[in-house]
């Protein structure tokens, strides 16, 4: 059995975790973290955990955690989240942070979008970008995976067969994307409070939303060129979900189901990406709970566009899911381990 | 034109009094205050509030507002509105006081179950009950208000009838209460955030409610004797609405149809109140938004229990609404002045 | 008073015509139209419409209503609503369609979206396309009214001061909507049904939605040639409202601040429009059940764009709200009569 | 591996039956009946179903699937599955009846609830009511088990231990169900459409649902004496679960300390039973998508009641979950088997 610890498990993305974790046959959680909410028991933090009655929440302290645990899993808030990883890592751990401290391989970039410095620069390179789809082999021989953003999974997933294939030109891409509410963390924000986003939908930071940058260094590695895309984000009165409508200038000629073949075949023998048929479109319900991507393509010959629509669920594919499916490839196990629970539906 | 201020108007019961006067024809909301917003309009707060744009959230300083209006609306945390009900009353202005502190004829039960003193124990006698459907003639000559409570508001009519006309015994009473989230205020908490509201339901506070003595003082009055009721609130992921489900032990024999018929005359000419037809149950969605109780009554011979089934607007029905009827009564305005708009559904 | 007509009110938008005309101080609604609902009164139906308890739907027989009204809604199928609404024209009746049949001014363009012949093409010039911030001058006059669809509502107002006056280039426009459920109308379709439509998103008819041509249809007018868009609608699981946004690309240089200045001068004085501030968007709560667009606007320099994002209620100023404005405009009346309630919200 | 067939998989029951058995280590369904999607994969019904894309749903023509399966799951309106339940027991196969056609032990209170003949009447004594916690013993030999309904699952395990050890009378019991809209099946009505029920709640059949003599009859062996209750199911804008508030007069005495040690005891060793600790309630989150069962009480001194409230998921312990526990018992396997997922949320 292999040991990980949880830090920051007190958030919708540690907790999503915890509940993943409890039906992978190979993993032990051995320890949890939460300054907040040191000294509790995650079920009596989540009541629905009812297989962690053995565990309390623990400071991150990080000379204790060493010894408990071989691989880490961080769901700490980004700068918070780069000292813990660097000692981990320095010390031989495997450790697959969820913060966007890693992702991007341009410290600058990350300095003017986060409006933070980064003090450990080095590490970036040594980093990889945990979308098993696009980086797989070298998944498999990190010790320090960046793991993704949920928003960037969908937008990269939905696009990087198109450029890489050419179905579609790298200008005026336009990527809009509406997410479910535990996409903004645990709340104690009226604004986010039930009253307030019940019965409501809204987009937020147009143009500025520090995503942006993490899809754009990777369909850029697609386009093989750089790749500036508009980003829109909505908040959907939904618990869990995006669903991203992408618009892309079509190949001249270009048919649904020519790009859905091209599709096809880039996403073949994928675990975890369906490609739908042609008439089809994905749905938040259907991925719930799951680690998949769904993805439904419109070649458009009217307005000679290709729109690309995917869904995943925010906090899985979008966060845990993906982090669990990033230590399997790193530990040699079965991709698909403790990922195959079906959607629980309606 | 009545000028009135609204004190403590940036919750959801002082934005829903600016709402509902926006339509009154006789009356100038001359001032509103607020602490934590002032300087800022209610426009900014509550962007829906278009009408407000030139007024500006003050902060509660009595002898600045004296001058301003003539009536004052409260909807200020209980405890904090008695000292405020106390001058403006003392200065000879009208006061409609929408908190429950002077809705407990009897200090010592509101020191029990609000664990708190009682500091002007005086004008408990001067107060009344703003229930129209009880009250109205002493309403219509009163200075002071206490304004119900939105669960009792929804007990009390339910149940008044019934035991008024000997249709029911006065033992046994249970209330079984499901409330719309705005009844929990305008929050921050986490526990009311979206994701943990949303597709979830509860119980809570379970024998330990506040309304409760609210509910027994009135329906003691009905009963002619003292009255101890069982009641349960729960949460609901809807944003307004109180539906209370009433269990009574039926007189012998009765039938729905003699039960409809009394509870029908005992609110004959009320503006505010809907007696169901037989095989007619109340619905939230049928009284959101406007000042009406909707009433579906079964007698269930098997069992020989009355159930009543009540549905209001907390907001309105359960306070705002009502306070404006309060006011209309009071100033000797046409009951349903400023209160005829229809429910928006869906 | 003006008596008045619906026909088709057993539908959503009918409904809606009947809860705004309660609050209209000019009109008498003489009469009601529903095949289905036959002799059943409009409260029976739709129990919020207690105002109504006088009427009986009647079936929709031409010579029985001419003598009952002067002013005729129609709120049918399209396709029903043509011979209907050549009869009362043809009588000299005033008629507001809510239907798709005279909207667009070109018969092949609707034969080729909506696959049905037109039989009263010479119609299509007579009848004013009904958005009153576009055409107030000849809806003033008109006798017949094809009152907007919900999408295009939305759409429209979105993009035309844009194209207008030159803040956006016409090629690759991209109309991303998401549309509350009432839009599907009054549905006993298991896919609207509420556990298929609760917790779920999802985008549909991409490229071949019917609102598409009467879209471009206008902003073809303000750019002074065919214009042709990218239309997606999606399904919000919530109950009204539909939130728009669009993609332009800007003219060089343009700033949010500019562009917002041009979209205030478009609208100066339109009383159911409102441009917000720089850095606010629009929510559908703040909207809801108003007869409102609210617009925001971010220019951004980085991607070379014009986002506008608008927000409408469907069913007020996307179907019965903005007929009964029409009807104000047509019959001389203020514009507002009857249209001044605020927003319920939470 | 055993052999199973889901007669009527095309409602939600019976998919989640196909959701829960995915997981099954010991188990194929080994084929799925359907008339109306007939030819359809469950993949092309139910998306979310990706582990069944090699199944097609077949006629119901027992001849045919007596061969293919050896324990056959029929999720079929009731009435309709008297005959298909009769035949598999005949030719020997293990059967686990969804419907209500063998809950009730006397045919005659089955024929005045459901207001139709009982055409195997012999088979009422075979049958064993397949609630665990009360019958284990008796399920693990049957051949034949009526499996709960979901309303009684909740009230029935929320009363019977009370009943069982005195805690409380057997008169005057109350139980007030409040349930999400899955319980009214896949519903092409507009009642259930998503406009009708989302912001909406009701109570509904009132003294007259027909779960009311299976919770009487149940309850009745607890008390050793015939029993009757006050029955109220309400109708919850969620997808999932049922919350019951049952109201009993307690012994004197009695403590919530008290009674809990009492549940604890009658609960102790039950895989599916979680009784929470003083000072705190069930909520739906916690048991969406599981097997389990929370329960909550509070003895009300000032009132001598006991309150006692039930969470379930619906589909699962009040119908697919317990099934699957049932067959589990039936067949020897561990009790948990394929059980196990903890609960999605948020």
């Amino acid at each position: 059995m292999l040991k990980v610890a949880i830090c920051g498990a007190s958030g919708y993305a540690g907790a999503e975790l915890l509940r993943i974790l409890s039906g992978h046959p190979l993993v032990e959680v051995a320890t949890v973290t939460s300054e907040k909410s040191q000294g509790m028991s995650p079920v009596a933090l989540f009541p629905q955990l009812t297989a962690y009655a053995g565990l309390v929440f623990e400071p991150l302290e990080a000379e204790a955690l060493l010894k408990k645990a071989d691989l880490f899993f961080l769901a700490l808030p980004h700068k918070t989240s780069q000292p813990a990883v660097a000692l981990f890592h320095k010390e031989g751990k495997k450790v697959i942070d969820l913060s966007a401290d890693f992702r991007l391989k341009d410290a600058a970039v990350y300095e003017e979008w986060y409006k933070t410095p980064h003090y450990h620069r080095g590490l970036l390179k040594t980093a990889v970008y945990g979308l098993p789809e696009l980086h797989r082999a070298r998944i498999k021989k990190a010790r320090l995976i960046a793991n993704p953003g949920c928003y960037p999974t969908s937008a990269i997933l939905g696009i990087y067969p198109a450029l890489k294939n050419g179905l579609a030109g790298a200008e005026s891409i336009i990527i809009d994307s509406k997410s479910g509410t535990s996409g903004a963390g645990r709340q104690s924000d009226a604004r986010y409070s039930f009253c307030e986003v019940n019965e409501d939908f809204s987009a937020y930071a147009i143009g500025s939303h520090r995503h942006t940058p993490e899809i754009e260094q990777e369909i850029s590695l697609a386009a093989k060129k750089p790749v500036k895309v508009s980003f829109t984000p909505h908040l959907l009165p939904v618990n869990r979900g995006i669903l991203t409508t992408i618009y892309l200038s079509a190949a001249k000629g270009l048919t649904t189901e020519k790009a859905l073949s091209v599709y096809r075949k880039a996403y073949q023998g994928e675990p975890f990406v369906r490609v739908l048929n042609a008439g089809e479109l994905p749905h938040l319900k259907f991925v719930r709970g799951t680690n998949r991507c769904d993805i439904g393509l419109v070649a458009d010959a009217r307005t000679g566009r290709l729109i690309v629509v995917t869904a995943i669920d925010n906090l899985v594919k979008g966060a845990a899911g993906q982090a669990v499916h990033n230590m399997n490839l790193m530990m040699g196990y079965p991709e698909e381990t403790g990922l195959g629970a079906l959607a629980v539906a309606p």
